[in-house]
């Protein structure tokens, strides 16, 4: 029988994951905070994420930030209020490792099972099945959660518990930046020199560096094609300033994270809120006296 | 009929590259700081660099330094003196940009013909003949050198000039340093955490991360298998401080160089000359409290 | 007639100021969370923050931080709760930005009257009515709190309202951070150098430099006389991080002060915990392979 | 009898300097790169150093660099060749580490005295005998020069030798570019917040924060009065860079000094030249979106 979910999220990501969801078969409700009628083939639409979640088996969210999670989940007509009993609420959002925390406790009160699964790509990745998925849960959960993840992504990296889930995908995307602004500071010394970014760039991809995300990001710093966002820069910044909360609890540095931060402040206060997180990269630019883009 | 090549410098590096150059049917004569007798089977031994190259057609140098390399080049028996007009110096040590500069000023004027090729790779690589070699110079000269480069690595990927050469192999040095600072910050992240770090650096090689220079310095940040040394921490420390000086010169900043100079700098203030550069890491784990080594 | 003053928290900043307002004339009603018989001499005690508020013209708040604040203010028998309307709170905690504003509020739909007014200064110049006072309400309130202010420090500094009063006191601490980071770094360079630390403050404290915060804590840092703490490592760190995020909140950097967070937290990763917060410089003196104290 | 004095340096520094020595009855004779006739008053001029320094009892450099004091010391008609033995020379120039070992050395082989006496002051503390100076030498040779000291500036602080001269004065400058780096930083963060920036400096220095350079520079930077240059961005990039190099070679990390270094290099990329050094804070001002000057 199909696999009863509630999604809730239809934003860059959710959207897509969802309309795979369905095609692998199972039956979708769908919410999200500002309506989109139709934006799922083939998915019901619930009024609010309690009514979305009252039938289902699992409760998938997929959402901006940690605001919204708590909303979708501790709101008047919340998950915690809607979802059944022994019913399985698997976050896919990129969530703080407190917030991980209390929802452990929340749905633990609640009878409830639950699964923290936040994931590596970019909407188009969404859409082609090919994210890459970080769930931290009990083995049983896992196992349930399995035909979701085999729905939506080429791979699973499991972690010990959801809060660590948490941390490894906020460890995930301090990289990705540590990557832009490392990548962002070279290819700038070598546009100085008159060196062509993309020589620059196929030489560092063609020797050591050739990981997707070196790829991926430089072919952006090397177009400086900052618009439009697959993750835009205020969601960045909130991903940084989570992994640097996170390690100061444990006590540890994460001085390129303090670098990124510092960044992508700039580059919000030059008003480049819709940019792409890798727009950091246009703060580089002007530190060494190059337009924001080529 | 056998290519006639100089080999100047018999270190880690050199030894094995001058071995494959005889095993690829060159002939040729070797010469080193100190003395290593027997070092290249079926080589000649020179008593300074000027004889060595008396009769090569090409003369390469493979040494530490910027010191070294001006020594052997304009020392009183250096290559000035010593090479035949016309005839080739391939440089693949990683050197300053000023020096290639310098370098082609004084070739130009004694009639030698001179490109710089410094190499990706550490020793083990270099035996397996499976370097990466970025040469900058003139087509007719790189045409010339490309049986050498053909002997010694996997692929080449040339730059306008020397100069750029060399600034194109220092930004890849910062980059494989940018890469140590920010793995080796996540990683104490994690094991503070109690996430093991191999697990982590699993999903991190699995997802995005996936390149070379990840998976092998990330395997030596796991391990923290910082001795014995690959590459030097002082040639580390070089090598920063001379992409920082470069990108000084073009007036782009490199904060992550900074970060990288500062941890070398404090690796040797603790002692730790000859730990491998990955063993900034080491700094890295003491500022959260860790031991230097687990 | 004597002012009606209660007055909140007796910690090493509150019992000397406390002692001072009745030596100043002023009838006392004290609390603190644990009871400190005896520690105000001619003052009444008070089991809760209501109900040492209930007759008072003014609610004086010297608490550790933003929770104990809230606790004292928003809390079951709290301020908010006890204190007639009318009546003015008036506190000198260092707190962030965002509660100051929430205080502004809360007084407002209470019917009090409300001044942030935090202090410069440690338990000496707090036991010496040497404090500097920095702040922030309307021109009748700060009017009526003038006589406290007269009897506690040796200057006003307003500020146009609460808020900025707290911001203006972050950054104050912030450039102290700022002090003991930068005449940390300078210090030990001159160690390294053996040029006498003590030799070496004095030109500078004769030179250009001779602030008090610059001979206070230089004093300290040429002494490495860590302890006791002035003023404890945990709250710098708490200030560093409230600088932070109200900077953050205005889209401006603060990369000193990102740099003084990496020591307070690698400090406290050391264990260091009851030390002051002069006390990061022991990480400036570790990273030059100094021991933390001379 | 009147001291001759050879004067080697007219800048906007020496003018003054020298024009006070012939006000304190000292026999002048001047030099200058490009020749000044008639800048000091009373003064002989000579065509060469070593002209200049022929008959002198001492001389005395004030130079903008290491480049230019080593041409005037070692060039072919420099005082190296032209001081009689048992002259002295009081280098008051800021120079490098390095530079002054080496004119310990030199000055030995050749018979001459030396002292390093480099100075703290702008041109107009430099016209008002304001400056405060920092000689290291021996003592027979501190004592030779107290006229000059004293027809110079208000205060000695004497180093134990030629080259802890040299860090002392650079780890001044270091401490003053970490002064403007950091009140740069509070300051921008008040503007954001509508505090007035001014009000905000006088808090501070009404405080704890008084020194002379607070007080200097922080008007200079509530003014963002950049221009004209006391004292020009790229001879402050060089000291950064000076106070860097001794510290590497000492081992001992400068972040701070990192910091400013890139923000200077910022001001250059930007076209900055001829701006003043505190206009390392028109950088921390467009980090934060605002215009490089009010």
């Amino acid at each position: 029988m199909a696999m009863k979910v509630a999604f809730l999220g239809l934003g860059s990501m959710g959207t897509p994951m969802a309309t795979n969801l369905t095609a692998a078969g199972m039956s979708l409700t769908v919410w999200n905070r500002t309506p989109k009628p139709g934006a799922v083939k083939g998915a019901k639409t619930a009024a609010t994420p309690a009514e979305a979640s009252r039938d289902a088996e699992v409760a998938i969210t997929m959402l901006a930030d940690d605001a919204a999670v708590e909303q979708v989940v501790f709101g008047e007509n919340g998950i915690i209020a809607g979802l059944p009993r022994e019913a399985l609420h698997v976050n896919m959002s990129t969530i703080s490792v407190a917030l991980a925390r209390r929802l452990v406790e929340a749905h633990r009160g609640a009878g409830h099972r639950f699964v923290n699964a936040p994931v590596f790509g970019r909407p188009d990745a969404a859409a082609a099945r090919q994210l890459w998925i970080v769930p931290g849960g009990s083995a049983d959960d896992l196992t349930r959660a399995r035909p979701i993840f085999e729905a939506l992504g080429q791979g699973t990296f499991p972690m010990p518990d959801p809060p660590r889930a948490a941390l490894a995908k906020l460890l995930g995307n301090f990289l990705i930046l540590a990557t832009i602004e490392s990548f962002g500071e070279a290819l700038v010394v070598a546009e100085r020199a008159e060196i062509d970014p993309g020589q620059l760039l196929q030489m560092l991809t063609g020797t050591l560096f050739g990981s997707p995300v070196v790829k991926r990001y430089g072919q952006i710093l090397v177009e400086t094609g900052f618009e439009p966002a697959g993750f835009r820069l205020p969601l960045g910044l909130k991903d940084a300033k989570l992994a640097l909360e996170a390690a100061d609890e444990l006590r540890a540095p994460l001085p390129v994270a303090d670098l990124a931060r510092e960044r992508l402040l700039t580059a919000l206060a030059r008003g480049r809120e819709d940019w792409d997180w890798s727009g950091l990269a246009s703060v580089i630019r002007e530190s060494a006296g190059l337009p924001p883009r080529r």
